[in-house]
């Protein structure tokens, strides 16, 4: 690409669209290009994620790290000169990776080869020893059903990959993640003293993924760990050829009682409606692998950098706009769900709830998570937010965190970035700061300032409920 | 991002704009969905990519690089099947870096600090030992003109950093690289011996980044170098606190005399009308800097990828489809004139040129370079193209490349993908392949092949020449 043919002029408008939302353009569109001119210079998100990263080590619920992190955002919200910075305190799990996660494939003859695994979230200890144990694959729940009593006391290795056909790699993961999220109680059913699940990840890497799963309280509750998809591959390519082969494997976690920990929030008081409340928010614990970057480290900062665009700009929203840093999405949810119980919810009414947790990557818009009229009245902000690159706006779930608010009848809003890349890094390792580039999460600060300030000004029809998915 | 609020749904239709270019969705949507699943699953355009960067080598015009590249092209379009397949010979000019480039700054009372420099694209070299002279810095070539006599003799230090406040970043590109383009002519002519300039990036690191530079038959040549962002900051920090500073720097760059080399081409013969032609292209060559991932093997590789989807899914267009991959993009576009001028164009009719050059990563639609009429045509395929995350369609520029043809009034289309980092690789050691993802390259040749498809068998109103820009 040289000089003279550069200049795409992407900014100009719709070849023939341009008509479209022309009344919120001209009031709207000339603050979005404020935003994002204030934004893209001084690229404030990606200052605090240097911060949050480099600082708070990682911030599973319950650790050093989360605790760290809620001074830091609660610094980050009482130096921007905010109203109402608190913190809501909750109760959350704490469980801790411990020292050991390992595995070793023992080969007739050969020497052991050491698999590269971690340990899901939740999950119980194997003995101090270690297990070892004959693997046996299989890709989905019915087929280990199919296998009857040759599951007994075996590990049970789910390796049915994310589907790389299909566009929406958030998609490719739902149809996966039943692995991880209810693999050790569908094999403790079937008997098996552990289970191995393939990362949930779209890469080819020697990286593994960890993340959620569950026991349930009538059964056996089995250790159970993900394992990179490099060595699921391998491991497969072994089996497949009939080799008989014994895994050895060693976890060292365990789950203490609950501790403490808290929400983080401010707010710009709204000048005409303040008891009327916009939130805008992201989860503030990760994950104890990588850094929490992309998730959700990302969904914070640009809550906190659309809060103070807005500042920056010398706008005065009509109703309250209030970032909010929840606690415990990955194992819990009791920051989402304390939220909605806190006493203070109760003068309040909540205009809608936009949350960012799909990574801090270059947006395409936002999932609407509401009923048709709200659907229709944010089309009409198409425009102005298509000139930030957010213009696309689909019918979809919005977030985990502000789930228990849009369940009460709150329209629900998920930034929704370019995702080719997030599962690459997803609970893993790989999720670190130098995955991130500093202007694409600048634009999602910009893109949810614009649709908070918007609707801020504007409101939204009176809530009709999300249509069922 | 937790395992319940996941599905975002983000293949859902346009919340109330789906009605829009029904017709089209209902013919080419299939196919679409088609081209989409067999590409993320194969991701064959990667695959090109891995090989072209491990054994070419660097591309430049000229080099041995190139020339592997040239034969590693025509063996994939050999090995599809594709038919026509032929190599189209040019003369290109030869320019060498050579063994040396290397700058320090001398600070009185102080050890000599290097610098991080490389030579510009068609410099000629300094002295062997380098040369030596007092650094002046300056914004503008109207500032430049403002120092009168005191330029002369010394080294200009060209310092206006890409603006960052502009969402295209190939609008910032092109506002700041006059100043690589141009400096040296401007710089010799205040009487300078030398001249810096500021890495054409908006990252901020210590990679220098070169780039094509042009001389003037009769104004003096002078070496010309670009320095790491990171190096400029430093450099005119000092320089603003009044420290007199100097720089020695030396190149061995040399141009040598015009060689063979070739446009590489293959095709897929239109059905009903194979004198009519859909090109689809990128340029072979590339800076001597990295290994040219995103400039442009990116848009190389798609191109070939973009008509093995089509023939991979057993599509018989009803005109010709056509990869090209030009060389010498970078600095001369020999390839792109040469490709009009050869005889075999006379039988032949174009109907449109499509050239993917702004790296490859996820694409968010395409420039249209041609009249009111193709641009109205191409709108009603905005679903089918929206579908594959390339519905967004604006008027612009489409590739240096295709512009020799598109300037004979053929519409061009360039794809147009997210651009944040292209530019922190441009050019410079940084583009490598660990910079492209496979999936986000893939929807490039995927979208690539959909356009082609479309204009193949549906055919563009008769050309009015682009709006003048």
């Amino acid at each position: 690409m040289r000089l003279r043919f550069v200049l795409l002029l992407l900014t100009a408008p719709c070849l023939t669209a341009a008509a479209q939302g022309t009344d919120s353009s001209l009031v709207y569109g000339p603050i979005a290009g404020r935003l994002l001119r204030t934004g893209l210079v001084r690229l404030g998100a990606f200052r605090m994620l240097e911060q949050l990263t480099a600082r708070a080590g990682h911030r599973l619920s319950g650790s050093a790290g989360a605790d760290t992190a809620v001074g830091i955002a609660k610094a980050w919200l009482e130096e921007r000169g905010f109203s109402n910075v608190r913190l809501e305190h909750i109760m959350v799990p704490r469980w801790e990776r411990g020292k050991t996660e390992m595995a070793r494939l023992e080969i007739p003859g050969k020497r052991p080869v050491p698999l590269r695994v971690c340990a899901l979230g939740g999950s119980i200890a194997t003995p101090a020893g270690g297990l070892t144990a004959r693997v046996i694959e299989v890709k989905s729940f019915g087929e280990l059903e199919g296998l009857g009593s040759a599951a007994a006391g075996k590990i049970i290795f789910f390796n049915r990959p994310m589907d790389p056909a299909l566009l929406n790699t958030f998609e490719a993961y739902s149809g996966a993640v039943d692995q991880r999220s209810r693999g050790a109680i569908q094999g403790a059913k079937a008997g098996a003293v552990a289970v191995l699940v393939r990362s949930m990840t779209l890469a080819m890497d020697s990286v593994p993924h960890t993340g959620s799963m569950a026991y349930q309280d009538s059964v056996k509750k089995i250790p159970a760990a993900a394992l990179s998809t490099r060595d699921a591959e391998m491991l497969s390519a072994l089996l497949q050829r009939g080799v008989p082969l014994r895994v050895r494997l060693t976890l060292s976690c365990r789950t203490l009682p609950d501790v403490p920990s808290a929400n983080v929030m401010g707010e710009i008081t709204g000048s005409q409606n303040p008891g009327e409340v916009i939130v805008v928010g992201g989860h503030l614990d990760a994950w104890d692998k990588g850094a929490g970057a992309h998730d959700d480290g990302a969904g914070c900062v640009e809550a906190v950098e659309a809060l103070d665009l807005i500042r920056t700009l010398g706008l005065k929203p009509a109703r309250t706009i209030r970032a909010v840093m929840f606690m415990n999405e990955e194992n819990g949810l009791r920051g989402g769900k304390g939220y909605v119980a806190d006493p203070l919810r109760q003068g309040e009414k909540h205009t809608a709830m936009i949350e960012s947790d799909a990574g801090g990557f270059a947006p395409r818009g936002f999932t609407v998570d509401a009923g048709t009229a709200v659907r229709a009245a944010v089309e009409k902000w198409k425009s102005p937010l298509e000139s930030v690159n957010a213009g696309r706006l689909l019918a979809g779930g919005s977030g985990a965190d502000i789930s228990p608010m849009v369940a009460t009848g709150v329209p629900g809003f998920g930034l929704a970035p370019e995702n080719h890349r997030y599962f690459d890094y997803h609970h893993s390792d790989n999720d670190r700061i130098d995955k991130v580039n500093p202007r694409e999460l600048e634009m999602g600060a910009v893109a949810e300032a614009l649709l908070a300030y918007m609707i801020a000004q504007e409101g939204l029809p009176a809530g009709t409920a999300p249509p069922s998915r």
